[in-house]
C-alpha cells in the first residue's frame, strides 16, 4: 500500500513550477504540450467532452467531493494555488490537459477561419459560437491570438474540445478548403438575414481595426452584409461572428 | 494677443492629476461629471454623433493635423500623455467629455437591460450592437459593469453617443416600460429565427455565470430560445445579444 503524495508547499517544486508557467506564460503550452484549465466549469468541460486529464490539482482545502477525477493528480497548499491562478476569485481546483494533436484539415468541415484577431476574449467568444453552431474546426492564422493561451482557454469555456484547432496557421492552408468561403462587407452583397446561406461553408472574421486583409479577402466566394438600421456603427467582431455564424449554423 | 498655452510637463499639475483619474479611476466620471476617452478613433465617433468635447488633449509629439477641435485645450509632454494610457500603444491624442443628462425612460423605445453583466467587454460590445440595430436606451441595473468605466468606454467604440444610457438604475425603473420585455431561455419558447419578433421590443441580457436573475426573468413577456445545432455550448452574453438584437432590430 502507497502513502498518499504528500501536499506540496514549495514554489520551488519543479512540478509546481512548469504548472505555474503553464498558467502564466502565454507561450508554455507550446513547449509543454498541454494546457491548464482553471476551475471546475472549464475543467469538467473539458471531461465532459472526453477529454481525460493528464493531472488534476487541488488546492489542500478544497473538499473531496469536489475534486476532479484524474489518473494522477497534485494537492498544493492554498497559497501556492492561489498564485496560479490569474482570477480574481481563485478557484481550488484545475486540471492539465494534453493539446490535441491537429490532425489534417477537413476540406469540407463547417469552418471558422480567423485572421489576425487579437483579443482574447473575442476569439474565445468566436470558438463557443462555433461550437454552438454546429461549426467543426478553426484555423487561426498567424498574428492571431494564440487559440491554446491560457486567456482564450477561459473564454472559450471548453469550446476548444468540441472542435478541430488550427492555431498558428499559414494562409496558404485555406487551399486546401471547398467549403465556401464566406466574408462580410460593408457594402457588398445581400443582406445576411434575407438570403439562403450554402451550409457546409467557412465563414472569414478579421482583426479587429483593420477587418480581413484584402489579399485574404479576394478567396472569399461570397461577401454578405449586416443590416445595421441604427447607422454606422460598427460591430465588435465577436457580435458579427455570431451573427453569421448562427445565421448560417441554426437557420440551416 | 494671447500666447499659446505652455506644454505641461509635471505630473503634479492639477489639470493633470484630475485628467489622470478619469482614465484610470473607474468611478472618477461619478465626481467629475465627465470621462476621458482616449484615441483619436473613440473621440472623433464621439464629436461625429454632435459631442462637443469640454477639452481636447494632445501628446506634445502629436502633428497640429491631427489635433481634435475643440473650445479649449491641453498640451502635456509625451512621457505625461503615455502614464494617463491604459493601452498597449498610448494614442497621442484623447477628449474629456461630458457624460450627457439622463433624460427620463422612454416607455416605448427599442431597450436593452443588463443585469448584472460583469465583463466591460460585453457591456462594451452589446452597446455597440444596440447602436447598430436600431436600439434607443440602455438600462444597466446595479451590479453590472458601469457604463461610463473606461474599459466600458473604450469597449463601446463610441456607440455611447447614440444611446440613451441609464446607469447603475434600481430594477423599479423596468416599472415605466411599456414595450415587450424579451429574455433568452435554454429550455421555454419558441426558436428565435423561426419567429416573428415584436418591435419595439425590450431585451434582457445577464450575468455572464448565471444569467438573468428569476425575479427578473419574471417581468419577461416573451422568452425565446437560440438554436444551438452543435449541442448544449453556452454562448457568451455579448454573442447571444448580437444574434437577439439583430434578429429583432435588424430584421424587423
Amino acid at each position: 500500500m502507497t502513502s498518499p503524495p504528500a501536499v506540496v508547499r514549495s514554489a520551488a517544486n519543479p512540478q509546481y513550477k512548469a504548472l505555474r508557467q503553464l498558467a502564466q506564460d502565454n507561450t508554455a503550452w507550446r513547449k509543454q504540450g498541454r494546457v491548464w484549465l482553471e476551475g471546475d466549469h472549464l475543467a469538467r468541460a473539458a471531461i465532459a467532452r472526453g477529454v481525460v486529464p493528464v493531472l488534476a490539482v487541488h488546492a489542500e482545502s478544497c473538499p473531496r467531493a469536489l475534486r476532479i477525477p484524474a489518473p494522477a493528480s497534485l494537492e498544493l497548499a492554498d497559497p501556492l494555488f492561489n498564485a496560479l491562478s490569474t482570477l480574481d476569485s481563485p478557484a481550488r481546483v484545475g486540471a492539465v490537459v494534453a493539446v490535441p494533436v491537429t490532425s489534417a484539415l477537413d476540406p469540407l468541415a463547417p469552418t471558422v477561419v480567423l485572421d489576425r484577431v487579437q483579443d482574447a476574449g473575442n476569439v474565445g467568444s468566436i470558438l463557443r459560437s462555433a461550437a454552438a453552431f454546429g461549426f467543426r474546426q478553426v484555423v487561426a492564422l498567424k498574428g492571431s491570438a494564440s487559440l491554446w493561451s491560457p486567456k482564450v482557454l477561459r473564454a472559450g469555456m471548453g469550446a476548444h474540445f468540441a472542435l478541430a484547432l488550427h492555431d498558428g496557421a499559414e494562409q496558404q492552408l485555406l487551399d486546401a478548403l471547398r467549403a465556401p468561403l464566406l466574408a462580410t462587407s460593408s457594402h457588398q452583397g445581400g443582406l445576411l438575414h434575407e438570403g439562403k446561406l450554402p451550409w457546409p461553408c467557412a465563414w472569414l472574421f478579421g482583426h479587429e481595426g483593420q477587418g480581413v486583409s484584402p489579399d485574404l479577402l479576394a478567396r472569399a466566394t461570397l461577401q454578405v452584409r449586416i443590416a445595421q438600421p441604427g447607422g454606422e456603427e460598427s460591430l465588435n467582431v465577436a457580435a458579427a461572428a455570431a451573427i453569421c455564424l448562427h445565421a448560417s449554423g441554426a437557420a440551416r
